[in-house]
């Protein structure tokens, strides 16, 4: 697995409308895209900070992934997970890390905000940080 | 504020010893750099990852942050901050942020890691999310 930079860092907030003032108008960031991912269940605005960027995900379902974490969180926020962007594919990856043992969420690379081919890795072998893994198809 | 990058992403642990060698071998980064901050009763393991770091924490006591968030997590290690790096000061940064009613843990820069100047943000006023402000004096 040869992992280039960091992708994104996803935080979840109860409230985009909330945080992205907050983003801009605080720490001097710039939105610059907002998109809904139908079948993760979020509303998602990023910012661009140097290589990497930041994902703001907020749920549109109770049972969304993101709205649990802040359930679970006592209804605040937090950072929800790290992306890793993967050079040699995530396919690749993902084969190399379930042969080395790793429990995965995905089998196989599926489509993520971005147009990304994305995938998790399972907490429970990563020491409890839930890891995505990046590629951009048109790269 | 000026931001240039992410100058790491801090993450708790339960234990170095575990948690090193799945980065090193999972993910294939590689740990540059193991020290112990006192005052804020961690152990830290550092990575790079293109722009940015990965700095994992363990807590030395029962009673620091780091252990206090794993106990919260039901036991289990996550992201715990997300550090910018401040072209224009930390100090800076804090006076600016104060005056635009962000709430702080640190009202003046004290050093961290890697002899870093930094400060953090109260996630009360940053939509759950711990945020600290680095700058390298050095620089």
């Amino acid at each position: 697995m040869e992992i280039s930079h960091i992708e994104h860092v996803g935080i979840a907030v109860p409230s985009l409308e909330e945080a992205i003032p907050f983003y801009e108008k605080m720490l001097g960031l710039k939105c610059f895209a907002i998109e809904e991912v139908v079948d993760q269940k979020v509303r998602t605005a990023f910012f661009k900070v140097g290589q990497t960027k930041i994902e703001l995900l907020e749920g549109t379902s109770e049972d969304s992934a993101i709205s649990k974490f802040i359930a679970n969180n006592g209804g605040r926020g937090g950072i929800q997970h790290i992306a890793f962007a993967i050079e040699d594919g995530v396919a690749n990856a993902l084969a190399e890390a379930e042969e080395k043992g790793c429990r995965l969420i995905d089998k196989a690379p599926r489509k993520g905000a971005e147009g990304l081919n994305i995938a998790f890795l399972h907490p429970k072998s990563t020491c409890g940080t839930l890891i995505e893994l990046c590629e951009d198809p048109n790269k």
